[in-house]
């Protein structure tokens, strides 16, 4: 039986820039929250594969600012998370015996394309692995929307149940994942950002995880063992 | 029916230090970390009521360190530890809510007198309300041994199953006392030290806590649906 396991990229399989593109670029801009909001779901949904394109866009959702300091930023960031992109210890490993075991890998990611490019260009034979690539920029979805993963059980032409979702953040990954119908891993590497689910959980609140991590080499015997 | 609420002192009612004494002391005195442990469980379980005391008794463990570089060390840090003590946002009310209510509440802390001190000077009001104060310098015993927690029900005269404790450690807190035959409220505040035990949870290997926080406040309700 065929089964999917499906990885979110980023504090999943990789680290990179210390905030996301909309933090980078609503300091670099000196915007309010509600229009770092607002610019991150553009910047996460959009097809822009290049600064320009992107700075574009970006200038008609923000005409008060003007449009040169809009594609300096753009620019300075993109250019930034092209290059930050770094593999997590043990994620290539981990890769690779899941694929050994006879496992499918996708990834489903909130990603937009100068990092997902610097992911590629870094590590093209890691990237080459999975065989189903759901990236919010092109899907025109970000998580936690369940279109999002309900395109990549389309593109994997599987059940829901078939499907794993590993990730790292609950709000994002476990919880949007799990109702969606797909099975779970949660990696608990960054638990200081998910203390409001972590308690939930314990107290029975919230569903939890089907699994849990604290290190991502425990998928391997965690997927052994189910084969 | 009389039921005692027990409190961890540090990172459930109160910040300070940014290292516990043995590692300020030990980073003093560049102890090797089987050093490090070793006066630690000393420092935290000797009935020392002044620097002198104590740097004595570390002298006597560490005869390869010069007793004045010693004293020295002990003299700084304790002192540092006197001033350093801040009450937890919140802290104050829900101990007085708790009180309220009816419930009698207690500490059971691994701490030093140094520390312990420059609580209750700064926090005398605070401090007063805690009728049952099991400090693990006095009692010549530190968590996670249960043997702290047999203590706290002897004074208390009470049964364990009347008995609540609320910590942030797994490991010191809600492991030991649950095995005591307390209930438990984990209060989910550095949860970044508490990856494998969360995972442990989630995964069902390790029970979990009877109740979870990640806001000291949500104590209030919590206790006032039980009434």
């Amino acid at each position: 039986m065929k089964e999917v396991i499906f990885f979110d990229i980023g504090h999943t399989l990789v680290t990179g820039a210390e905030a996301s593109p909309r933090r980078l670029i609503g300091a670099a801009l000196d915007l309010k929250e509600r229009d770092i909001k607002r610019i991150g779901k553009l910047i996460m949904t959009e097809n822009a594969e290049t600064p320009d394109d992107l700075a574009c866009l970006l200038s008609q959702e923000l005409p008060h600012i003007s449009p040169g300091k809009i594609f300096e930023a753009v620019r300075t960031v993109w250019e930034e998370q092209y290059t930050c992109v770094e593999l997590l210890p043990g994620a290539d490993k981990v890769i690779v015996r899941l694929l050994q075991m006879g496992y499918t890998l996708g990834i489903i990611s909130n990603i937009w394309h100068p990092f997902f490019q610097g992911f590629s260009a870094k590590y093209p034979d890691i990237v080459s692995l999975f065989e189903y690539k759901v990236l919010s920029y092109r899907a025109g979805v970000k998580k936690p929307s369940p279109d999002i993963f309900l395109k990549a059980v389309k593109e994997a032409n599987i059940d829901p149940s078939d499907c794993w979702m590993v990730g790292d953040t609950y709000e994002l990954d476990i919880a949007p994942a799990r109702t969606s119908g797909f099975r779970t891993v949660w990696y608990v590497i960054r638990p200081d950002r998910e203390r409001d689910a972590i308690a939930g959980i314990l107290r029975g609140e919230l569903p939890g995880p089907d699994y849990a991590i604290s290190d991502l080499m425990e998928l391997v015997p965690f997927f052994e063992n189910r084969l």
